[in-house]
């Protein structure tokens, strides 16, 4: 039986434990709205049932409810931010909106921020970009997962990239993928259920293709050696960038202990489109452009689906619905609400 | 047999054809070094393959000699170039070279291009930076030979991202690649030798994945759905920025008539490495760390290979041989070199 939640009752109940653990009140909302966004628009994985482990997180102190966040603008468009040990949806939130704001003024923004953790979705942080009609691209290096050609050990992470950007009329394209084949929580559900793994998705620990989950040893990087080589772009662009661990030097994020740093790198980039518009100089004409190819690209074929398209949908239903959560979760969350 | 040509052959030939259509020195030049550095490093098609149709295209006017470059400056780090029908590779060399100019003052620059042409290999212009010690990225629209899931027309194009950064003493990340599966040149390849093509790479009128060459209709993307996204990604951030037609409004390279401009966009970003470094503020943090990274890949397995490596294997190699060139090509430049 499938159980459900309500987004009220979440705030609820984890605004009160955070608060609890003297997190700041802005920070906290960061947090809970983050996570609540990608659970709404069925980012499952990366929503609300990452919760007990970044709480635990939290209070083993491998994040710090009131990191010291220092910056560095050594020129208007470059900007540092050392986020001290933040939850990574807490220090994502602050570089996103700081490079929204430098990117108002002086159209383009990048901020590396490094010192941080696990950060959820990266669509997270674009959509708040896309929110104020600017184009926002997130980056992050993670733990490694994907093998690479001719390797045996994980020596990637799935290195996420998304980009989102607002059409005209509420129109949104929304990317946000991992540079493997496909995500390590898929391989699990079918190690989970027994099932095999497909053709592409996994290597075995000689760095052979397998199909059989007890000899999951790594992922394949997206369509092969492009994809291997998307993710050291991210990689670079991040850790490289902010001088922290390569992906393959990370603790994995559900590893206890829960009590050290893992000093994770993210780097957002924000484009004001109308900086860029060859004539009026106005968000308008890229908005209207943008719902144009959407709307050319839908018309290829009744079952085109574009970025952001699931999305969209699973958040009206979920509106509707509240929230799927396993039995584990849901009992994790009764207990919770239990104390708050 | 395979004809040879030594590059300071072409160079000569093709500098006087140059000439005498009136191009200027600096252009020429840009345009013959482009492609000689494609050829060198082992990217044919996107080398001096392309040269008959280039002077083509100067010919019958789709690309201008003498083109009147545009430039726009809204903000210091925003930078929008009208190329006015310019050849490609001159266009992408100007940007380039302004946007490097730009980040060594600012950080970063962001160039957007329109009006331009077919510009051969993305990492022509990304190894400007990275000879500088920056960080260049350049992404550019394209004619559409990559189908959509569940559409049946090629819609978006091989949209090119590219990614080179230096490291220390020599090492080199170096990545470029289409954001189709494999490129239309290899699917021609097996076209040509009427062999299969490998399952995955080449859809049929209907959408469907076929091996069979007589019935190839389009590319398939990077990786299925993501590669997709990908490529929408680089056309938004190229022809929806810049204000171009979408990639299935573009003629196709090698479709004549020469007399029609094509208007294709680009866009460079260039990051000053040195600007986000988080402790001394200098490249050679960020040099060494690169090098780093690439030697710990290097000893996951004998054959891991990174991005750049074979290029350069292949740059020695050619240096000693010269470029080797079809019997077509190698007619064709007979005659030039008759004429010049």
């Amino acid at each position: 039986m499938t159980n459900y939640l309500k987004e009220d009752a979440i705030r609820r109940v984890v605004f009160s434990e955070l608060s609890k653990l003297d997190m700041p009140e802005q920070d906290a909302k960061y947090l809970v709205e983050g996570l609540l966004h990608s659970s709404m628009r069925g980012i499952d994985t990366h929503g609300i049932a990452l919760l007990p482990t970044y709480l635990e997180e939290l209070r083993g102190g491998r994040s710090r409810t009131k990191p010291n966040l220092q910056w560095q603008q050594p020129l208007p468009c470059c900007l540092k931010l050392d986020a001290d040990g933040a939850n990574g949806v807490v220090a994502a939130s602050h570089a996103m909106l700081r490079a929204i704001e430098v990117a108002s003024v002086y159209g383009v923004a990048v901020v590396s921020v490094r010192n941080s953790n696990h950060f959820a979705a990266a669509s997270i942080y674009t959509h708040m970009a896309a929110e104020r009609d600017m184009i926002g691209i997130c980056l992050s290096n993670s733990d490694a997962l994907v093998g690479l050609e001719n390797g045996k050990e994980p020596f990637l992470g799935t290195n996420p990239i998304a980009m989102t950007a607002s059409g005209a009329g509420g129109e949104l394209f929304d990317l946000d993928f991992a540079t493997s084949q496909v995500s390590y929580s898929k391989v699990r559900r079918h190690l989970n259920e027994g099932k095999p793994i497909p053709s592409g998705w996994a290597k075995d620990a000689e760095g052979n293709d397998t199909s059989c989950t007890n000899e999951f040893h790594a992922l394949e990087a997206l369509g092969g050696y492009k994809g291997q080589g998307i993710g050291f772009m991210v990689q670079i662009l991040t850790s490289v960038l902010a001088d922290t661990p390569f992906d393959n030097q990370l603790s994995h994020l559900y590893c206890e202990p829960y009590d050290s740093p893992r000093n994770i790198a993210h780097t957002m980039v924000v484009l004001s489109p109308a900086m860029f518009d060859p004539t009026n100089g106005s968000v308008d004409g890229f908005k209207s452009r943008l719902s144009g190819l959407m709307a050319t690209a839908r018309e290829q074929g009744d079952g085109v689906t574009l970025p952001g398209d699931k999305e969209r949908q699973c958040k009206s239903a979920r509106a509707q619905s509240g929230i799927p959560v396993s039995p584990e979760f849901y009992n994790w969350f009764l207990e919770l609400s239990e104390t708050n």
